[in-house]
């Protein structure tokens, strides 16, 4: 490690500066689930409010949404959301969050649009303020004037936030990449993060998602080129391209090739339907008039005339392209001259899903395409320090991204010559005090998760979600009886269930030698006069569990139940 | 598809000439348990005995042994297992098969030292016959000759099968790479493929897993040069490396960088420990004295003198790698000084596991190395088009391999000069007959996973499973009620009770009104004096249901359980 003399960086005591605080509430411990409050004095203005998907163990759980008791505890102070772009890890959480906290959200008009898609189902579009922002326009919240500044990603109308605070700029990119030549509408303004670098940049919040990676990420152009080589390569397959709803650049292109090859279009999938949709009567993509077809009218065109966009491509199992692929879509028949694009990579934890597709298409004798069919929507290494190197930050502090990836978004940092001082890792529920003399950890707030399960939100806890580990594991035998109240003579019982546990009927053996454990239990109970309830419980649930250790080396749940009758 | 007489192959009938049999018992339809019997007559040979690791949904499984009905029901003919290499796709399901189809095993020497490592466990070494082969010789067994050729593989001592049948010679290439300068002895023996191929092969069964992947897999040797540049690289901070504890040859690689740099060898993990033990004893492995030792002599070395060797590279749970990063190892406390390098790929669905050890690491201010640190085992396609350049095989049967995987190596095949019509792709429990005229599917035999849970073996099954995953999504609520026999008067309930579906303790309401529910529901079908106890039970389970899927958009599992006094 670098000392701070080294580096030439002796933080100071901040004294007469202003200082504005940075409250990560979410997105810091995983992917997903971004939210960062920035407040001074009175203010507070919230960046992003998105939802995570549910970890592996988080058994039964739909979605993870930010913990905002610190927002709440300051309502007053809370002047809005303003929102990078349209992306569920940005955008997801709001109908959940907006319940409690009120407050108008700003955004460009695809990101404003998206979520109004969201309000509408949580009929919650009456009590939401909007407001569409353009990029290069400024909003005033409270104490702050908030940029929006037009970047690029794999969604379109995405933004980066220049907030102008009494202590100085920061900025915050969102998700991004450096595309010269994107699909739709302009590159990225690095002329406005030129000229913001100039007159000065108190920290830099960057995205670093592919901050492992070295060199740039392609554009989104590249694969529109690979579209209309397999297009040309295949005039006699029907096409199908699978692919993220929300990336309507992609399916712009895929339009394009379609056209130039004389194919008709289906769109299926309920969300790419939606998005599309949204899309297409905002006008931020292009599809010429008699292109589109409803899927119905699919078996009026000759396969080879055709092309299907859908869902599905991280191997979803309720999505189209799975469905298509196992059989079961009701309406599409996959056929062994169909040629199907993977146009997404894996989503980490999704490979298996995927590679399940893929295989069950190539049983069918489809031709999948996996390759030069993707480009990723994050700025790799090259990317990253060309905007530090515009913006040269006094402070760098990464987003976006696993523990491994701010680390490495740190590294260039500090190649860009930010001392190491001058850089910070942040975690949910800090409060980082910000000013020019410093910039540190000076408290820390609730911060977290809060599970969502069918509309329950936040009575799943990790109580709740061990039992469910334990059940899955090894599934539950109960064991009831029924005791005399006063006598605590046995009325009934004890009677075993079980279920998740072993096939009854194959294994009437050991179920026999089980119940004989519990009668045995029980009677030595009875028989020593036990009484306390707890006690009885307690001696079947051990003696049941150790017989089940040592015949058969597992452990599940054992629910022992008493009932009394007067 | 081009038809068969445009590649010029007729199949005829037969008449006249010899036939053999392959039956695939598992390995087809996922990667894993790899076992394929060949019979002729009287003769059932079984190359390979293979476990698989269970697949996400098979909750609390421990693994997956092939179903061998087909080897009980022909148990006279078989004789013996013929296994390719020591990895647990390929042995580890040995020690459950061998107690029902006791026959000899072959091998390779390293390949039944980690058998015997196995039997050992299981207690199985007296009753079971086992024979080491060397590279190059031949065992007769019944109607055929198997002779094992050299291979190389990511586990030393791997061998190809020559079967040589009254039908042809039939090659099994088992798991294989083309290695030209392995680490520990001989490269491929292509010269005996060349020979083979000039004589006459009839079917060729090779390995697909890296089937998708152009150009060559590169030597084990070039990690070998990764791991001398991080040791010079590092010479100041302890070194760990996880890799599989089977790849004896990447051990070898990180003994060699530690003696050259002066660093002591410390070996931790349980599989790591065995395998590295057995390896030595047998020659396999070089590690020169006064370089290995005991983990609890770590602390009288400088960090920066020693190595630890660990497994863990898939992110285990349990290993120690994974134990270390959470800091639950009782051994080996990380430093932010130390060094990890992951000496491994992640397994597809290992991906996450891996992610978040590194996240912990990175977290303790480790550097972790992930570049250049490792190479497959597998072949990809020019090293498959060489095999089959050597070889020119009758007929092309792809094998070892996602079916997308398989898909490529028969489209290899048919690059090669195989007709499609020549190649087969099969499926578990497929009867191939095989002659110079003709190979096909003639029949169909029981073949599938029987799923191992603790001690069990085969006890829990689909119904089982469902429940499990049933009880994960939901949790499961259990309602009881004692009735009195003849009066039908309801004595003491319904009591109900909950695991994995809410915190009851923040869910009063609901489990209140539940309550009221059920109450409703007993009393309605007591008035009615339904004495059904299946209709009461039904009536319960509706009406709860019913009332949770309306009020939580959640389906629990509903257990009614009803007690009789009599």
């Amino acid at each position: 490690m670098t000392s701070s003399e080294e580096v030439g960086f002796v933080p100071g005591t901040g004294e007469g500066q202003a200082k504005v605080r940075i409250i990560p509430l979410g997105g810091l411990e995983q992917i997903g689930m971004n939210i960062t409050a920035f407040e001074y004095e009175d203010t507070i203005v919230v960046v992003d409010c998105g939802l995570a998907f549910p970890t592996d163990d988080m058994l039964g759980i739909d979605l993870v949404i930010p913990d905002v008791t610190y927002l709440e505890r300051n309502i007053d102070k809370v002047k809005g959301f303003v929102i990078t772009h349209g992306h569920e890890d940005h955008i997801g959480a709001l109908p959940y969050i907006l319940q409690k906290i009120n407050v108008p959200v700003y955004g460009t008009k695809l990101t404003i649009a998206l979520i109004e898609n969201k309000l509408k189902e949580h009929n919650l579009m009456k009590n939401t303020k909007r407001k569409v922002v353009k990029h290069g326009q400024s909003i005033t919240l409270g104490a702050f004037r908030v940029e929006f500044i037009k970047t690029n990603h794999s969604i379109a109308d995405a933004a980066a936030l220049a907030i102008f605070t009494p202590a100085g700029v920061i900025v915050h990119t969102g998700d991004f990449k450096v595309d010269y030549t994107p699909v739709f509408g302009d590159a990225f303004d690095l002329p406005r993060f030129a000229e913001l670098g100039k007159k000065g940049v108190l920290a830099l919040l960057s995205d670093s998602t592919n901050a492992i990676r070295p060199g740039f990420t392609a554009s989104e152009r590249t694969v529109g080129k690979t579209f209309d080589a397999v297009f040309a390569e295949h005039k006699n397959n029907r096409i199908i391209v699978a692919t993220f709803a929300s990336n309507v650049d992609r399916v712009q292109q895929i339009v394009y090739s379609a056209c130039k090859y004389g194919r008709k279009v289906v769109v299926e999938g309920r969300s790419m339907v939606n998005v599309i949709g949204t899309a297409s009567e905002l006008g931020y993509i292009n599809i010429p008039e008699n292109t589109l077809i409803d899927i119905d009218q699919l078996k009026n065109y000759p396969d080879e005339q055709t092309v299907l966009i859908t869902t599905g491509s991280q191997g979803e199992a309720m999505a189209a392209l799975s469905r298509m692929a196992s059989g079961m879509h009701r309406k599409v028949t996959i056929k062994p001259n169909d040629v199907v694009i993977m146009s997404s990579h894996p989503i980490p934890g999704n490979e298996k899903a995927v590679s399940k597709v893929i295989n069950e298409l190539a049983m069918k004798g489809v031709e999948v395409i996996t390759e030069d069919t993707h480009v990723s929507g994050h700025a790799c290494q090259e990317e990253i320090k060309l905007i530090y190197s515009l913006l040269h930050p006094r402070y760098a502090l990464p987003v976006h991204g696993e523990y491994r990836h701010l680390v490495a978004n740190r590294s260039i940092a500090m190649a860009m010559g930010v001392p190491k001082e001058r850089t910070l890792i942040m975690s949910s529920g800090n409060v980082v005090e910000l000013c020019e003399d410093y910039c540190k950890v000076v408290d820390q707030v609730q911060a977290g998760g809060i599970l969502v399960d069918g509309l329950g939100v936040g009575d799943v806890g990790n109580i709740v979600l061990r039992d469910r580990q334990n059940l899955a594991q090894n599934g539950i035998i109960i064991v009831v009886l029924t005791l005399e109240k006063y006598s605590n003579q046995l009325l009934a019982g004890p009677d075993i269930v079980s279920r998740g546990f072993v096939y009854v009927r194959e294994s009437e053996d050991l179920m026999d030698d089980a119940k004989n454990i519990v009668d045995n239990a029980v009677a030595d109970c009875l028989d020593r006069h036990v009484t306390d309830w707890g006690k009885i419980k307690n001696i079947i649930r051990d003696s049941l569990s150790d017989f089940l250790w040592k015949r058969m080396k597992r452990s599940p749940m054992i629910l022992p139940i008493i009932m009394e009758v007067e």
